[in-house]
């Protein structure tokens, strides 16, 4: 019964810059039967063939996913919570369905009702870019990249396996996590991050509203700072809509802890602001993958 | 009367990343009779000379700045400030007076009492890492940044000519500010990064103190997002310390703003969510920059 990635035909719902990337790999480094893409757009199907990207390509999902040994749905979260409400009675006995949405908690309750015979497991890679597309998908996306596995109750460890020899052979590092801790997790990591940078953008376009001079001195702390603003904004308010609570709770730890930096600088209290900055100074420049 | 940037001996005081990256070049292109450098500690002092990053070097200011056509003052802001008083009554007549400090209103206000006979001028070139000290010092970092220059009232034409020819020999954009408008600029595209930088950073470490695979987990997003929090505090402080006004100005536009994405998210708003964030994500990926 036991599966080998080599042996299986996997179908990839979304084409974008993560599932792009997967399929791109899969197919240069033969890492299994078949790559099947599907995509909503039949100019990303065709993309996507000429590109030598999947072997097959369709813009029909129930024909992809037919017949297929492992189904990667990755899309932005509610679709793929739409999409496999669609999918599953499609599913051939002992599928293994996988994601690469970037909230989990829904995802796998969404899996949850999938038909017993087939198998799910919640998946996230953790290494998104701000591009998104077809155009930004590259291979090798996922080497050392964090990718993590969210197995429901029902997931067998056969399953866990696979998923875990798919993320390997792609060169990501599997991590097993429930999905509650997951989502909490990202909230902190990824989210926070994209609401801040998206407030900044807004704080020097204000600025900017008044001098446009600032745009052009803007530097390298302005540009990192604020890059993953550029993020797709469709993708990210699913994120932000299916992890709500996580997410609220991060941005109310970071305002409470920035109203007290702002209160000590407005009393020029300069040793409390200071050893408060120094903290945040060593945690940051002693993260190893800085 | 008319100086040449080839005619001149040029000290630099404070060799640190800023410092020392300009004396790389200043020497290494030959762009001056004499590069002086001038560091508080012995041991940076003998690193540049070793390096050939100078022709001179000394950690005495008086001995540095004596009989120099033009000193750079290039350590943080106060110790710049400080430096000015006791440099003063050093100076030859005409010697140009520049600085590289990251706020300009309190330097400039400093400048304005040197002895009349001296011609000062306000620099501030655009291109900080977040790494600091000799070490972090490279050639050609300078190249395409753009170099603020804020000329007091009584700077000469010619002044503001010779510091923009050294600007520009270095490979830099000269841009000629006043200080309070490079104060405010500055308050929204460097300093407001570092505090929401910091602030994250401080977010996550909270995240992380509950559940540290947080730590493992990080990604691009919060690579970029934070990379500014690792800045060198002491000069981070003296730079909100001298800011003060602008900066609190920032911090208060941009909580207003997070909070108001903070009740949109709360009220599950899509709409109008979807469009800020929208806002900013044109905006961000619309920069030239990026």
């Amino acid at each position: 019964m036991t599966k080998r990635l080599s042996d299986c035909s996997v179908a990839v719902i979304g084409l974008g810059l993560m599932g792009a990337s997967l399929c791109l790999d899969l197919t240069k480094g033969k890492l299994c039967r078949e790559v099947r893409g599907v995509a909503r757009r039949t100019a990303t199907v065709l993309e996507a063939f000429f590109a030598g990207a999947v072997d097959l390509a369709t813009n029909d999902l129930t024909t992809g996913v037919l017949g297929a040994d492992i189904v990667i749905l990755a899309t932005p979260v509610r679709t793929i919570v739409d999409m496999l409400t669609e999918i599953g009675p499609h599913l051939q006995p002992g599928t293994v369905v996988m994601d690469m949405g970037s909230t989990k908690a829904e995802i796998c309750a969404a899996m949850a009702t999938l038909p017993p015979e087939v198998q799910p497991i919640g998946g996230h890679p953790m290494c998104g870019k701000e591009t998104a597309g077809f155009g930004s998908a590259e291979a090798g996306l996922y080497i050392n990249a964090p990718w993590v596995l969210t197995p429901l109750p029902r997931t067998s460890d056969t399953t866990i396996r696979l998923a875990t020899e798919l993320a390997q052979a792609v060169g990501a590092r599997p991590v097993v996590l429930e999905a509650a801790r997951h989502d909490r997790l990202v909230a902190s990591i990824s989210h926070l991050p994209f609401l801040l940078a998206s407030g900044l953008v807004h704080a020097v376009a204000q600025t900017g509203s008044d001098d446009a001079m600032v745009w052009s001195l803007a530097a390298g702390g302005f540009r990192d700072t604020s890059r993953v603003a550029a993020s797709d904004t469709r993708m990210f308010m699913d994120i932000l809509m299916t992890n709500r609570t996580a997410v609220l709770e991060q941005l109310d730890n970071f305002t409470q802890h920035l109203s007290e930096i702002r209160a000590l600088l407005a009393q020029a209290d300069e040793n409390t602001l200071s050893s408060k900055l120094a903290i945040s100074q060593k945690a940051r420049a002693g993260w190893k993958k800085s």
